[in-house]
């Protein structure tokens, strides 16, 4: 049996927005290896093994996963959203960084519906002209550049998607983020707080930036700040297709 | 009957990057209204109409499925992608503005695989870190606005994502796109030229951003312009989790 590494992207939550082709690829593996949660919502079979671990590990994960595929067992590496925004994707290709077989092993990444994708949806079209979408954890970077991508993406006007707007470990870094657009950005866009979208503890509010405090965040919320052009019409929330 | 909107997201191209919701929802629509080649893509069946015209007349088109809805159609508008990024949900929003049932007519929005993610997926990770995805079109927002935002996301070190590259009527767009980016971008930064993704004419270019020339995009193409930490590993281009 030739092995192979999928990164596989779950969608949001529910199963209605798994793709088929993501759907298939989990029918035919031997293992998956994920974060606990993630490898939780695929169903068990026989011939099925399943290898979870904690949050952070993501490098240790990665590089498991590729050693089962070099033994020949077909892996899929699941993420929640789409595996190549925040996720999985990058981390398997960190850990084939120096592997004399980079070229040769089987691996495709599988795309998913991404959580700002998602929660613009359930709102209407925020994220419907030029935006910009930013990683808050500064696990990974410092918080300078957090700031330095944060004042410019003000400047140029973009409507902006946070991920991980909010660790319990660093819950004072989206206090600061929210702080510095409160000054940068006019009252009047809209900010949108997405949780757990399209599962059953989805939550969305929708209010002017300056109302906006930092407790209305959590690791399971996306969080969307309109442009200067964002509108509200009716029950939504979108940005129109033209700018000055 | 009563009547509804859902302004639905087929994907880049292939049927197995269709979602089950979006399915389900097109096998549930009486009316499907769409640009020509999208609406081409869903299966005749008895009890549905097509309704498909022609690019550029994306407003018309939302006011004839509002109608339609109010009129106790189920109408499932389609767009290639996700319909959210730069497609037909504001296009629908819009046409909502100042009608006085915008609160009480049924309308939903169904993500979709937008093309910058499918192919992002099929070359690594290129969007595995901070991002940003600009409209290149100038039909509807003025060159300045195109200008600024490049430099500015340059200065940000965002990967970026290009929709709507290169039209027929404006070809010039593009080449200034270009030219400013090889400026303002280092030279070691990659660019990805992915055509028709997911579909029997996918085509795929990777190079150094110096050497990419303005005819090497289409209406069809998504270009992915990395970050100054995009890397190649193996046949793969993705961008680390990390930043200084």
């Amino acid at each position: 049996m030739s092995g192979w590494v999928r990164i596989v992207g779950l969608g949001p939550g529910c199963d209605g927005l798994i793709t088929p082709e993501a759907q298939a690829t989990l029918a035919e593996a031997t293992d998956i290896v994920g974060y606990i949660p993630y490898v939780a919502r695929i169903p068990d079979r026989p011939g099925l093994t399943k290898h979870a671990s904690d949050n952070r590990v993501e490098l240790d994960r990665a590089r498991h996963a590729l050693d089962m595929a070099r033994a020949g067992a077909q892996v899929a590496v699941v993420s929640s959203g789409d595996p190549g925004v925040f996720a999985m994707a990058s981390a398997v290709f960190e850990a084939l960084e120096g592997a004399p077989d980079a070229d040769t092993l089987d691996i495709e990444v599988l795309p998913g519906i991404t959580a700002m994708l998602a929660a613009a949806a359930r709102i209407g079209a925020p994220l419907g002209h030029d935006f910009c979408c930013i990683n808050l954890s500064d696990n990974l970077k410092p918080w300078t550049l957090i700031e330095k991508r944060l004042r410019l993406a003000a400047e140029a006007d973009f409507a902006m998607a946070f991920y991980n707007p909010r660790s319990k470990s660093r819950p004072e870094g989206f206090a600061r983020a929210l702080s510095l657009l409160q000054q940068v950005c006019a009252d009047t866009r809209p900010i949108i707080f997405a949780r757990a979208v399209s599962t059953e503890e989805e939550e969305i509010k929708v209010l002017p930036l300056p109302d906006a405090t930092p407790e209305m965040a959590d690791m399971r919320t996306v969080v969307i700040l309109g442009s200067s052009t964002t509108r509200h019409v009716g029950r939504y929330v979108y940005t129109p297709r033209f700018a000055k």
